[in-house]
């Protein structure tokens, strides 16, 4: 978040030495996870308190799977597992930003990172274009 | 999200190249937004279905104000503007990523970036240092 309205409270959450991670209320907290190697966004997923101190625990990236309602150690069945090389907090500490050593591919089709296409004009609508790049 | 318990409308909307974002229970999608000259993660944001029409429409970054309940034009009144030089989904289409053209400081304590701290082990918990090579 980047409002500018800014009050003393936003003040002290900005500027505090305090880890105080603002959870919603599904209690999640979306991730920004990136590939230390690269810079590259691999992937947006989401962490309960559980999985946070999971992944600050054992150095490995625990998120909080909404479609299974489940804990989930990134990797754990297909072995692409993230190592955390750093963990950030945003402005307003909504947000974590997850720094990784990302072994094999990020995204589950297989792609180094789930945003794998670009939105592009054509035939007068949007329309998804591959990233050859990646 | 990188779930692997795919089924077959899981398989189309990974791989389809028809735009269709998808906006949670609240009109909104996450919007990881990095800047095109460094790749940093500059801020996560949110959009409803208006801000991403006007920000296709207009070439400028707009997003949804949660606490303001507002469509936000960002850098409207500081004047550090993003312009759009690309937008991907990701697999599952629930999140964006927005690549801009950052004028000045993305963060509104004017910091380059949102995610200016990391998290560090200290005192036997955890402290929020400032990354200094920001």
């Amino acid at each position: 978040m980047t409002d500018r309205n800014t009050s003393s409270s936003d003040d002290a959450i900005e500027e505090t030495r305090d880890f105080a991670p603002r959870f919603n209320a599904d209690g999640l907290i979306p991730v920004v996870t990136t590939d230390q190697a690269t810079g590259a966004v691999l992937m947006l997923a989401y962490m309960n308190a559980e999985a946070l101190e999971k992944t600050i625990a054992s150095g490995d990236a625990w998120y909080w799977s909404r479609s299974r309602q489940a804990l989930w150690r990134k990797g754990e069945t297909s072995g692409h597992t993230q190592k955390v090389q750093e963990l950030r907090t945003d402005c307003d500490q909504d947000t974590l930003q997850l720094i990784v050593d990302q072994s094999g591919p990020a995204c589950h089709t297989n792609r180094p990172s789930c945003f794998y296409r670009r939105i592009t004009p054509a035939n007068g609508g949007m329309l998804l274009e591959l990233i050859s790049d990646d």
